[in-house]
């Protein structure tokens, strides 16, 4: 029932998280990470509990193996990664003329995403600096195409281990299985 | 320079606006809505002028004829709609079983996604219901996957008309020319 886990992994690293601003955006950002195939996240900026706690009920619910730490230093988690780093930012290179390498290369890839300002240094230890459009919208969308391209779509048939909820696709209206008691 | 219009024209009609709760999120989604490929959005909810400016704000610099505009009744915009309603929702059908026949149908499309509690009648007013993934995430994410699978990657080299400000892409760095003189 379960797939394999997608190739190559995917840490995504959000900068500077303020919990008074961006706690709904950090929490689409980091549940739009898990259900498209990230396996772990880090963030830095202020440590929120309440951040970890609602993306941690979310993995309880509906399955699957996926992370959340804070991170005290974006540039030592930079400067330590082993893989390959990928900013994604609208000043980047095209998303289309950059994707194939960074599919074909398959160390594990750091994936940061902007906060508010991000400090220069950050596009300089990032391999790759992708823009998903050259405009103005939001590390959400930014994500999920990014990662919709990394896994060719096959991050859509996804299936979360160990969920205690599934839905049953429906046409018309709302249907949620248990499957606690399957476990 | 311009690149034609993409087909079929979207209008996004977001459900639910909250000031207080939502203005980040809400401005994400409308950003992300303009960036890839939609024409215009609509919003239920609390009027917001501060959301209403800031979008209006980015499609001044950044160019193309996106518009917002405050609904008072979804039921009314959706029943009054004369091409064809696709929900986005984690209950609906999954987006690689319908996108094919959504995209071969050239009539205007209304992309509903919701607010906090969508009430059951939306499902049933909609053309179709379609997740993007069974699982919790963001109706941003949501909506960027949809417009990239309906414009099958187009939307990533669309270029905006009458923009004051252009990106040009970089490897490392930033790089913003002003081309309101170009006008």
């Amino acid at each position: 029932m379960d797939t394999p886990p997608l190739n190559p992994p995917v840490t995504v690293l959000r900068l500077g998280h303020r919990p008074s601003r961006d706690v709904r955006v950090s929490t689409h950002l980091l549940l739009a990470a898990r259900a498209l195939g990230a396996r772990r996240a880090m963030y830095t900026g202020v440590h929120d509990q309440g951040l970890e706690e609602s993306v941690r009920k979310v993995c309880a619910d509906w399955g699957g193996s996926f992370t959340i730490e804070h991170a005290p230093s974006w540039r030592r988690v930079m400067s330590e990664w082993e893989g390959e780093i990928v900013h994604l930012t609208m000043y980047g290179l095209p998303i289309r003329d950059c994707i194939e390498k960074i599919r074909c290369n398959s160390s594990e890839k750091l994936i940061v995403v902007g906060g508010s300002k991000v400090p220069g240094e950050v596009y300089g230890l990032a391999d790759w600096n992708v823009a998903v459009t050259g405009q103005p919208h939001s590390e959400v969308s930014a994500l999920a195409v990014f990662l919709h391209e990394l896994y060719e779509g096959k991050e859509l048939a996804l299936i979360h281990p160990e969920a205690r909820l599934r839905v049953v696709p429906t046409a018309h209206g709302k249907r949620v299985e248990d499957v606690s008691s399957d476990l």
